[in-house]
């Protein structure tokens, strides 16, 4: 069996991010597997076949993309960001586990990239610089009480805390329900970053205090950062704030 | 003011892993600060003079190029991986707070790179593909108790914990005590991955049991990734395992 699967980091934007590992796994593949705006972002080349579908439809990607790695095609499947953070790569290790035993044998790799945590932090200073997580707040594939109960032990921890997908149609509320819960345990004046579309031309970078943080500054193409309460911001004048978060940072809730 | 200070994530070892953006400052660059190894990695370029520091001089490293920098030169800072995860641009945001006003009008940019977590993660799969949190051992400055307190939280909540600065010569005990205090929240079962040097040419990934995890394995070049109750190990005749968290992981400890 001669096929390959590369499931592919793009990461956050243009090609300003895409490393050179990202670059060549791109330019090998014969046929692309992704969602419509991330596949249109990798460079064109003739000769490939591109196969776009819905941002919902992960597992059915990832099968068809099995499917044509396992009769011997060199295929790339595309995310933005990091393909192993809330993206492609699990749904393809979820393909691989129920698939058929020879998904199993195929060469697989996984190219990491840039993730929007990183790329909205960067630009705005360095807030993820002690400890931090990682948190979906999308519950259609796991309960809301489990979001809540995340959110209360990173909060009262001391993490900074990534929000990812915070906001969609279909999830209207709960963007506003995680700050809710997240004013039980941080000071009203925690630093909350909100980064969109970082990278692209309409990027925007906004930073507000927890009290005033409201659901609507946040949309699907944001990041949200939430401080721990060692969280700073430095104020400058005639350029933006820089928001950090000190090495030494040992606050946790009482 | 002329001056501009970058503070650059390499991403992980070589080249492969640079992205456009980050090479394009290091062009740019006059004078280079870093870490000697992390300095060794920026491609060569004549007329660039190179400042290399100590790994545990990050504080005097950074006002360095920040003095540099408000003389009116273009000054890079690098860092291995990203400089915004428990790298350069937090002490470089520590010193602008504490330092002269007039760094405070400073041109500053940071350019993320891929950071350590996720060049391991994908080359096992995609542990990181649920929430997870990212955790320095160093007790260099936080107290131990914060550690303890933040590894419970993480694992009883059931995030996937990547742990940086695992141990060190003058931190030989702490690694062993973190898998100890991991132990009372998670399954015997629970993958642990130990990844060295990924991206450099004596790289090695292993994937062991919370049982079997133990601090011999790991080293100043390790990021170890610890996985929640819900990630999978999947074994394949001939390959390495993939160890991936599946997108519906909501398994928390009781």
């Amino acid at each position: 069996m001669t096929g390959r699967l590369a499931v592919i980091g793009l990461g956050p934007g243009d090609v300003r991010y895409l490393t050179p590992e990202a670059d060549a796994e791109l330019a090998a593949a014969q046929s692309l597997y992704g969602y419509g705006p991330y596949l249109d972002r990798a460079p064109a080349r003739a000769s490939q076949s591109r196969h776009a579908s819905d941002n919902r439809e992960e597992a059915a990607r990832a099968a068809a993309a099995l499917r044509e790695a396992a009769a011997g095609a060199r295929v790339a499947v595309v995310s933005g960001g990091d393909p192993g953070v809330f993206a492609m790569a699990s749904a393809v290790c979820e393909e691989i586990e129920s698939g058929p035993d020879s998904w199993r044998s195929l060469d697989v790799v996984v190219v990491p990239g840039v993730t929007a945590m990183l790329a909205v932090a960067a630009k705005i200073g360095a807030p993820l610089g002690h400890d931090f997580c990682a948190l979906s707040l999308s519950d259609n594939l796991k309960p809301w009480e489990v979001i809540e109960r995340r959110l209360d032990a990173a909060a009262g921890a001391g993490f900074v805390i990534a929000l990812y997908n915070p906001i969609s149609r279909s999830r209207p509320w709960q963007f506003g329900a995680a700050i809710d819960r997240l004013r039980r345990h941080l000071p009203a004046s925690t630093p909350v970053v909100f980064g969109r579309a970082v990278g692209r031309g309409d990027e925007h970078v906004d930073v507000v205090t927890l009290d005033r943080a409201g659901a609507t500054e946040a949309d699907m193409a944001t990041l949200v950062i939430v401080g721990s309460p060692a969280t700073r911001v430095i104020r400058r004048e005639g350029r933006a704030p820089l928001v950090y978060t000190p090495r030494t940072s040992v606050e946790v809730s009482a």
